[in-house]
């Protein structure tokens, strides 16, 4: 099945991002967030959860020479610790031989790896390459001689391996090394982690092979996508088989993870298969539910598994699932995940601001799963969730100096209440400078690092732009390479040009999508010879471009208030603040404390205040009038409700993703709207017209 | 220490209560819920919790009787399980001779027989006190010779007695078993069950000495007020003074319960001491922490200790965590305990509606709280809450039919979310038939049927009228005994009357509560000539009183709105609508499902609509003009606002305590109100107006 639309990843070796905003981003993933994690896979962080990942393979690359001296029958004494120990007293007091961290800790290397691949793809980096090679030596110095590669049942029993899928992540850091081991290849041209990559595949491809393997799946996925990167990078079939082969096993019954746990659930006990999206066959599964990252990484998978099968059924499950996540499940930040137990969605329209989960990965993964979609069909829907978890979401897990990080990322946090609230325990008013389950961090900065590849893709000898970098792109066409130079504004400015550097002998085809946020308020100045259509929320113009030919577009960046479906509870009667793709929140530093009694009238008028953090990041300050209630209402904790007493106020409003970088303080994103209801056939009723015509007071009979 | 202003509780057979809202409610727990009980505590309702509290009894009884064979050393068996099992998979099949159920199960006998007793006491029932008689011989032969009486350890090896107060609910038993005790003999005159509790008070008074005695003290709360219950039903001083050693105790460093347990915190970790108040001596405390049921047993015992010791500093304590319980951490309809992890308070203001504990008999405990501050001083202030909890927060426990109960009692549901949702898996839609941990519908029994014991409470010479009860009441005065009738017809009607039915031959003085609800609205058509004072609410009438003389107030019984304090996040921009004593809600049955989507306006006007369930309750409904937006907003998710469209809509309230009663559905106490704030200066501000000056489409800028 083919929707005949298909587009292509630009490798980053193609591409360039120049940029007033994404330059400034990914220098501080270079600068400051790669040595950082480079040091704390190292345990060299002092007062960092320690990581123990360097530890981990270093213990079990000496394991693995022993063996080898040993010859393959070597197993490690009776002794050796089995189970994990997450977190012994101090990093340098810790048995060398011993196994630390979570059973996922391999994970830390392989996603550092991914981000620096990127990173030195751009631009060449020596010193960064060196400490990714001396690491990847390590790496594959732990590596068995049948492929095996996770240290976790190095260290604590290979006999061990692959007998708990549902909990113990080795398929997960195998995903991870896929993915790390493509993009350092990509980078480099190095192959040493591809080819390990591809000898622990090919072991996991003989391990679970339909007649007499290993049935099972993986409990948290990411090996489908990783799998199908790994055929796109080499292109060996087995890998786009095996990943295919996990998708086909989930939900079949009986239940693999029974054969495995028994009846015994996984923590919580109600989400049971769901929390692993294990419930139903993937094609079967019609709502997302459970851990929302594990769920981004299958869907993610199963739309490549569309686009590289062509899989019909697939691809209507990825779309019935996609409109359940976008139209029913997602904050307005892209954030996903509603609840903190599991990690995970609950039910339609539960988002409640307060309690979010809402992890950085989960967005992260729902970047992944949208560019998926729109390489199957460019449509402006999925580049618009796109873009909002990217800036929104994805961007509030770091801090402005790159140093600190959000695992969870609320819509509304009062920092007391955080800490004495059972329901908000999960929820932090600060980012903190690392994790035991680092999972978060990495995943934003492989993100950012690799973000050109979610900007544009190609296909027929067609450009998609679907979100406003500027840089340098160049695409294959079927005359040769076409270079395009981009510049944007966004999201302070709504200015995007595209200019082409050489004439096309042939028709070349622009694709850039008209943002949803724009409302169709946009002009585009552009050569007035090209052919021109507008599908899916995408411009079209298509004509051979001269050199030096710019079209330029300017995107309409006015205020626009947000309501939440009214099926929404816990966002009614509120709105929120947005301007181009960022959506913004108030913070207690700009407007003080107590923000529950602000109320926001859409009517009053705004304006825009230029504003920059002392860390550097610039932004558009929103200033929009509004309405501060008094607080005192006596001292008693219920009375009779008079009007309450206010004062016309100016609310500040700061881009989500900028929130927490200065002292700690209430925020929120949804403020309760000034309402007028507009009663039936548009007639607008004065209500207040209507009390002064039955001036009763309160109570009165 | 004393206020002069003690005033004593009324023995029941000194009053009748009967009143058209009481008497059915009290008849309602004769017929019903007393039978009912019998029922479970004998395992015979088929899909309720099994309660296992009669099976005890008898495995208990009967190696006690094996014990007095065999003389004093016997032990059981070795193979004698230590520890509880919950919930053996049917009553039937279970091990006779085998401990089931919670630690806590005798208490369910103890809180049946005080129920009971107050029954019976107010009207002779013969088959009831043979049932109760038949229990009472049952439980007096499961004691041990040196008087220990709690089936857990005689049945688990009586060893392990007193070694674990933190968890194992001994004293508590042994607290409700004195309470039941003290009002069986109060109501029939035996003493067998009283003299088994004291024989047990006498061991634990010996054990727990001061001098080489065991050094504990409850880990749940109760033990303290029954003791001196206990010491004023008996005039044994050493009773007093256990329960103000074991007040003494609480809090002292080392904590004893780190002697028991090491470091190893109860659940919720976070709580640590705060769980059982044993944080701080108690008359250091000043903030309600922890379980909220313990914490409101313990103040109770605090306040019997300030009157009956005349310790000033135990009074100002109680004073102090009053004003905490009831100005900061107090749902309107007087619930207490806002988390569902540990049952407990957490922070001042912290009143989250949907994902409230608010537990049955937290709200009992406030109550008990109340009546004991207001025998220490008359403030309608004490009463205002008691009556606020007693109408709302306690009622609500229990069906209209008597036969279903709730032990949360949330102030907003939605009942998709209670299944769906980890955060409000507590929750529930429904009152269900019975619990494994079962103390709310006892204690509620037990205080319904007591409730002319916070009706009134007689000083020197003096009525003190609290609530407003219909029935008769028989004071004893400094030269006999005065009886009044009184009529009510609260909670519906406003008029309360007190009639005197002899000739006082000396001045009597009636002090009757104004209503904070009646806001200083009400009449009393009393003899012109009486002595008339008002002190802290209370209405005070003195005067030699002539038989037939009467009484009559009338309060004004005007619909309410209230507000919540400014602090409370949770109900910021909420109205809630009230009259009388009574909060009222929402309910889906009357106003059809999204109750998220009305609003409440206090300006357009209100009535009252009579109304009765088919369970027999009758009560008033209020309606009022309010408003109800439209629920589409377009299909997707995040729409950029308009105003909403909507109708003028009927609100009709019911009582909250009556919600829950008809088809499962929404339920709402806070509604979101047409706020219409007033600018400074009390100018009153025209935002419609305002805007229109103004006239900008949303977003242009």
């Amino acid at each position: 099945m083919s929707t005949g639309q298909e587009s292509k990843v630009l490798e980053l070796k193609a591409l360039r991002v120049e940029d007033p905003f994404w330059s400034p981003e990914m220098d501080l993933v270079r600068r400051t967030v790669l040595p950082y994690q480079w040091r704390t896979l190292h345990d060299q962080v002092p007062g960092a959860a320690p990581s123990y990942c360097v530890h981990n393979f270093q213990a079990a690359a000496r394991l693995t020479a022993k063996r080898a001296e040993a010859g393959e029958d070597f197993t490690p004494p009776d002794s050796t610790p089995r189970g994990f120990e997450m977190l012994p007293p101090d990093p340098a007091s810790a048995d060398p031989d011993r196994f630390y961290g979570y059973v996922f800790q391999d994970s830390d290397f392989s996603k550092w790896v991914e981000a620096a691949a990127y990173a030195i793809a751009q631009r060449p980096d020596p010193e960064l390459e060196a400490r990714a090679d001396e690491l990847i030596d390590l790496v594959c110095a732990a590596q068995q001689p049948n492929g095996y590669l996770d240290t976790y049942y190095i260290l604590n029993g290979l006999d061990g391996a692959f007998s708990n899928l549902r909990d113990h992540h080795e398929l997960y850091c195998f995903g991870h090394l896929a993915e790390g081991a493509v993009a350092y290849w990509q980078a480099t041209g190095k192959d040493k982690l591809l080819r390990a990559a591809c000898r622990f595949a090919d072991l996991i491809d003989e391990t679970f092979r339909d007649d007499g393997g290993c049935q099972g799946y993986p409990g948290h996925e990411i090996a489908e996508m990783a799998l199908f990167r790994l055929y796109e990078a080499t292109g060996e079939e087995r890998y786009r088989d095996l990943a295919q082969r996990f998708l086909d096993r989930r939900g079949q019954r009986p239940y693999y993870f029974d054969a495995e746990h028994g009846e015994t659930p996984a923590a919580p006990k109600d989400l049971r298969y769901q929390y692993h999206q294990a419930h139903l066959p993937v094609r079967k599964q019609k709502e997302a539910v459970g851990h929302a990252v594990r769920a981004m990484y299958l869907y993610s998978g199963m739309a490549d598994s569309a686009r590289l099968t062509g899989d019909k059924a697939m691809w209507t499950a990825c779309r019935t699932l996609w409109k359940d996540v976008t139209g029913r499940k997602m904050y307005v930040t892209g954030g996903v995940g509603s609840t903190e137990a599991g990690e995970a969605f609950t039910f339609a329209y539960d988002l409640p601001n307060d309690t979010a989960y809402s992890e950085t990965c989960a967005a992260v993964g729902l970047v992944f799963f949208a560019r998926r979609m729109l390489q199957m069909e460019p449509k402006a829907a999925y580049a618009d969730v796109m873009e909002r978890a990217l800036y929104n979401g994805v961007l509030s897990g770091m801090s402005a100096d790159g140093e600190k990080f959000f695992y969870v990322n609320p819509l509304e946090v009062r920092p007391d209440a955080c800490g004495k609230d059972p329901r908000k325990a999960h929820v932090q008013a600060r980012r903190q400078p690392w994790f035991g389950c680092a999972c978060c961090p990495p995943n934003l900065a492989r993100l950012v690092m690799s973000v050109g590849q979610y900007a544009w893709t190609f296909g027929e000898d067609t450009l998609y732009a679907h979100l406003y970098l500027g840089g340098e792109v160049k695409i294959p066409a079927s005359w040769g390479t076409v270079t395009v130079r981009t510049e944007s504004g966004l999201p302070r400015e709504g200015n995007y040009t595209v200019r082409f550097t050489e004439n096309c002998p042939e028709a070349f085809t622009l694709a850039v999508r008209i943002p949803q946020w724009c409302d169709e308020n946009f002009s585009v100045n552009a050569g007035e010879d090209a052919e021109r259509w507008k599908k899916d929320g995408y411009l079209y113009l298509r004509k051979r471009w001269q050199a030096g030919e710019t079209v330029e577009f300017r995107f309409d960046m006015s205020v626009r208030w947000i309501a939440a479906n009214s099926a929404v509870w816990e966002d009614a009667g509120k709105i929120c603040a947005s301007r181009g793709p960022l959506v913004y929140c108030l913070e207690e530093a700009d407007n003080g404390p107590n923000l529950h009694l602000l109320r926001a009238d859409n009517m009053l008028g705004d304006m825009l205040v230029d504003k920059q953090l002392p860390e550097g990041q610039k932004y558009v300050e929103i200033d929009a009038v509004g309405i501060r209630l008094f607080g005192e209402q006596g001292g008693s904790l219920y009375d009779p409700y008079v009007f309450p007493k206010a004062e016309l106020f100016t609310l500040r409003f700061i881009p989500y993703y900028l929130w927490a970088n200065r002292e700690e303080g209430e925020m929120r994103v949804w403020l309760t709207a000034k309402e007028r209801p507009k009663i039936q056939r548009d007639e607008l009723i004065d209500l207040d017209a209507v009390a002064e015509r039955h001036p009763k007071e309160w109570g009165a009979q």
